[in-house]
């Protein structure tokens, strides 16, 4: 007995030490922070004022990744990653700017980074209770998730209209509990500035994603314009560089170890407030059955380049994305088994049920609460392997996916546009339809044929109770390969959704005109349609049975621990803090918290990744260093390692000192940091920014864009 | 000039720093090393004492290993690889002691150690005057080469019938210049005590070989017995124990980061005096030619034996040993190209040279020296890729090796003793001829024949000036792999070299009476008899011609850095002294020198070879660390790094501390540091032993020998 309090006592130290380092805070939190304590030498309400203009305003999001203003011209920092799609389109052979990098040597000679949008964040209010309205007693489960979509379209939708210009979205803060309404500007004119060659902005590529010490320069300027009225505009020579209300100071000191940082930025999702049966369900099912699926998906793919430089370049991206992912699970693989989550979660939520249980009203009102949430995963373990099957059905064969997206389309386009699924909806097709024509250019028929093969063979093997039966009616029992091989036959041959032209009008069809088309891949999503709309049911189904459940999960640990939480990551705008600082990846080894030249000269090979271009190596031989040099360490600094607390998402967010200047970009987390979307933790959970003295002395020394210092403010000796 | 100047500060400063932390120290200079002021605290008398008893007297050569005496009762610490080839020919299918480990109950359990001696120093004395007096003026290289090999035998052979039973080795300590006559006692009833299983001995397998951080428990335990009127003996149950002159206090306690420790061991080979030109030829053409023709035929042999684990098995001690290879040799490249060592040896031969040329007796002397050893390596070049196929020819395919034994054999067993090859000699032919019978067991035909077709098609595409023609002219010139397959084709169908009978009666006839064998293998070998003839004559001359050079060139180093040289390491005994501390292997990454049950927990898969017994689990779990843990690290500490100087050879060396008492038992280097044997590094040459906590806690708490503890003076509380 006395060792279960002692397990419950150290559980609950450990709940709370836990909390106590992580994060990421929304702006309404930032003032109840005491960020002075932690280290900040400024006023908090110099971060984030609502009254007035603050450090927040600085702050954009473009892409999918963050950015910050960094002149009174619209100058923009983020990473190499984040420019990547735009020099890449802007490029041609003869020049070949993710090669050898782009700089524009003159504000004319900057060229637009097409499809690209800043977004700044104007205002937000709360509209939990306008949300929850939609949901009235005795509404079954689905419903209830569809009248709260609807609701948030409807909110959405007006906020549109009454802020011409603007653009609305509505962010779940806690799971079926707060949803808060963001009022965005988005400027569309965004040029490419300076971009250094993949071989700085990129070196170590896949070998050294996830991975500490790094030694990747992953930073690129930008600049945004507007319309001479200072309006947002579509790309015009007429335009003007955008001043923005606020832009960063940037502190070519830098930071040493031990130095508080914060960062603001717009991380995209994470899941602390899941229980430990969907931990489970991740650690048992999801991430082994895609970390595997992808590791033989790649395999194939470089197979299929390994002599044709062609076929390569076309498989490239879709390589880069699955060893992303494929990485990125194996690290939460290894996180979750080392920091025992699922059974610390198990324990977390034994405690939290006998609190509940001590009193009888609070056993009244949640004494079922962990028990209903834990059938809601049993069942969805039910159906887990054919759901991964169907959601992977597309992702696996691009054919398959226009197909499915062109009949989709078709269904939902015919619907008045507040009633269609998002991707959609008039605001988002256009956006839709780019993305299938992207996919359009990298297709490549034999991979294209291998993988649908295997997830067919994969179908054919389900178990009883999970059979996709139009597949199984189609592949029949005898010999499921040899069926398989003679189908795919027969639809390879026939075809026309390899034909941008084919593809392009199908996507505006209504349903009765594809009929004409008599297209085997959209016969064959028509066929399944009716199985992916089921699997919509389901997940409404369940999403509208676990959300409530999960908001009053959130009531009641609140009572139990005493204490604020923080929402999960989201995509909206939050502030993180912590210290430049290393960690013990393993047994007996140490990682430094700033990483330097010493470790590029390392880990060149002259081969990519790890091609560091002749000029860059040469600079370092002769330690021409300039004013970047940490005397400490007599050499630039190139990375640093913090433990704030991020996820994907916060990719370019500027990293500040105590004093609200920027000294870095983040871009990155340490290999076992990836288990933050779980579990923030002391020990593991650290984030990795280029240095701001790697980026100047890049800049100055190799790119020698000695204006662009002078733009940011920044002395060149 | 004032930069040349300071250059040349620069490189005696390096070369001075350098010396002054590295050393295998011969047993002549322990005395004059000032040990006490390194951090000793005994008097050096206790270690080395001509005149009595002191701790090298503890210390045993076994196998290719070192060990030492740990009980006045013959009890033997050495390492776990060490004991490996006993511990396997002494398993049966129903007692595998590798995979369950070995622990005799009593004495009388205790097993045989097959083919193991353990080899006590008796006495040493100059023999250089003696050696060098078979040279005569006049002599050509060759025969000079063949003059001292000639004489060596001679004092061998004298010094053993004036100490019967004693063996006596001549050991050269400066090349051409120094030979030291050592006499040794061969004790020759070696037995099992206590090996743990492969799991803990040889935890981390081949994945972490040449690593640190380390977790392996390479250690076991041996006894040597001796007749009971105390002479050396072979196995018989009426054996004693053995009672050693001294044996070495086990410190329970063990050390901490910065302590002071020495070894005591017999390092293998180093190359350290050697030039420029020698360190340019293995980085530019013998390691990285040998690294990559390993890495291929390792991944042959892992071919052949993945869905066959009988095969495998035949393979695996050859895969290990190659794999061992090939990552010392890329670890020898990496340090080679990090410490730009072939460019710092140029600038101190050029340093030596302006030295040399300042004087003009010097001048007269020692002025074309340097270029006379560089002409040697250029000639040496000249021959490289052709030398280097007839050297890995034998080892390529077991079949050649086999049959050029024979041939060899045949040949030199028809000559005196003391004109044959060493392998040859009666004193060495039964070991010679065990090792053939050995490579018999794990011969297979499919990989036989895929190394020895790789290699002749090499020989096939070298170039022209060193062409193997009698190779040559069995293939032709039309399409060399066709004719290849052909001649191989006949060769196995035909070939009786398979068969253990057969080999065994081979070995011993004359050369007339293997005509009759006709064997296609034989005969091969009996047509390259004359060109490896011909390339020992080749290697004699060169030595004949280097050896006198490099024997002048450490006189004028002398003379010109003023200090004594350590010579290179050679088998014989030496001590080493250094710190236990960690380094910076890569930029930003810091290894921190003590290892803990920690990384054990980390590492474990469950799979071979990180398949750590549940046993230990368990124990680990409990935190039942007796009283072995480090309370600083709040666990038991497994492996230490310590910057002695060490190489191959060292294995099993007792790591010491400042007071001569038993902290741990040395087994490998770091990957770095595999660059010892050319240099050594002050910042990458660390060593890497298992922590005598480890041993014991294992011993006791998981083997549950305590008696063993006790027979140490162990305290088992």
């Amino acid at each position: 007995m006395r060792l279960r309090g002692f397990v419950l006592l150290f559980l609950i130290v450990w709940i709370v030490s836990g909390l106590a380092g992580e994060g990421m805070w929304p702006l309404s939190e930032i003032r109840q922070l005491d960020l002075k304590k932690k280290g900040l030498k400024i006023d908090p309400s110099r971060i984030y004022n609502p009254q007035g203009v603050s450090l927040i305003d600085a702050i954009v999001k473009v892409g999918g990744c963050t950015g910050s203003f960094v002149s009174p011209n619209g100058l923009i920092l983020t990473n190499h990653h984040c420019a990547y799609r735009a020099a890449q389109s802007a490029s041609t052979p003869e020049h070949d700017y993710i090669r050898n990098g782009f700089l524009a040597a003159s504000r004319e000679e900057e060229i637009p980074a097409k499809g690209y949008t800043v977004r700044i964040t104007e205002s937000y209010r709360d509209v939990s209770e306008e949300v929850l309205s939609a949901v009235t007693p005795g509404m079954d489960f689905a419903a209830r998730t569809r009248a709260i979509q609807r609701k948030i379209k409807e909110i959405v939708a007006r906020a549109e209209r009454e802020h011409p210009g603007k653009r609305a979205e509505v962010a779940e803060m806690f799971i079926g509990k707060t949803y808060v309404l963001f009022l965005y500007t988005y400027l569309k004119d965004v040029r490419l500035v300076y971009v250094p060659p993949r071989s700085i902005g990129e070196f170590g590529g896949e070998e050294d994603n996830w991975m500490w010490p790094r030694h990747t320069g992953d930073f690129s300027f930008l600049r945004v314009y507007v319309a001479p009225d200072g309006s947002p505009a579509e790309y015009s020579p007429q335009n003007v560089p955008y001043h923005p209300r606020k832009y960063l100071q940037v502190n070519p000191q830098g930071v040493d170890e031990g130095d508080f940082v914060f960062i603001l930025g717009y991380p995209g999702r994470t899941y602390r407030h899941r229980t430990s049966y969907f931990l489970a369900f991740e650690e048992e099912i999801r991430l082994p059955c895609v970390a595997n699926l992808y590791d033989w998906q790649i395999r194939v793919m470089e197979k299929a380049g390994q002599n044709d430089r062609e076929v390569m370049l076309k498989h490239l991206s879709r390589i880069k994305g699955r060893a992303n992912v494929m990485k990125n699970y194996r690290g939460k693989l290894l996180g979750l088994k080392r920091l025992h989550l699922v059974e610390r979660k198990r324990e977390e939520e034994k405690a939290l049920q006998a609190f509940i249980d001590a009193d009888p009203a609070r056993k009244a009102k949640y004494g079922e609460l962990l028990a209903a949430i834990g059938r809601v995963y049993q069942e969805r373990r039910q159906s887990a392997q054919r759901n991964l099957i169907l959601d992977y059905l597309p992702r696996s064969s691009n054919l398959f996916n226009f197909a499915l997206t062109i009949y989709r389309a078709s269904n939902e386009r015919a619907k008045p546009d507040l009633e269609r699924e998002p991707a959609f909806m008039d605001r988002n097709y256009p956006r839709t339809k780019e993305r299938i024509l992207l996919a359009l250019k990298d297709y490549y028929e034999p991979t294209d044929r291998i993988l649908l093969k295997d997830m067919l063979l994969r179908a054919s093997r389900l178990p009883e109770g999970q059979r996709i039966q139009v597949l199984d009616e189609m592949i029949g029992q005898e010999d499921p390969e040899a069926a398989i091989d003679r189908l795919l036959d027969a639809m390879y041959a026939r075809t026309m959704l390899n034909k941008e032209r084919i593809v392009y009008a199908a996507l505006e069809q209504p349903v009765e005109s594809l009929k004409i088309l008599d297209d085997p891949f959209i016969n064959l999503a028509k066929n399944l349609y009716p199985v992916y709309q089921e699997l919509k049911k389901e997940r409404e189904r369940r999403k509208g049975e676990l959300d409530p459940l999960l908001a009053k999960l959130v009531e009641v640990k609140k009572q139990f621990l005493q204490k604020k939480f923080v929402p999960d990551a989201n995509g909206t705008l939050r502030l993180t803090y912590g210290h430049i600082r290393g960690y013990s990846p393993r047994d007996a080894v140490y990682y430094q918290p700033i990483s330097t030249l010493r470790g590029v000269v390392e880990k060149t090979t002259g081969e990519e990744p790890f091609d560091t271009p002749a000029d860059l190596l040469a600079l370092i031989e002769k330690k021409d260093f300039g004013r970047f040099q940490l005397k400490r360490l007599g050499s630039v600094p190139v990375g640093i390692l913090y433990d704030t607390d991020t996820t994907g998402g916060n990719s370019g967010s500027p990293i500040l000192d105590a004093r609200g200047r920027l000294i870095g970009v983040n871009f990155d987390r340490a290999f076992e940091a990836t288990i933050n979307d779980y579990a923030w933790s002391e020990e593991y959970s650290r984030s990795i920014g280029v240095d701001i003295r790697y980026v100047l002395w890049v800049t100055q020394k190799f790119g020698g864009a000695d204006w662009l210092l002078q733009e940011m403010g920044v002395p060149l000796k």
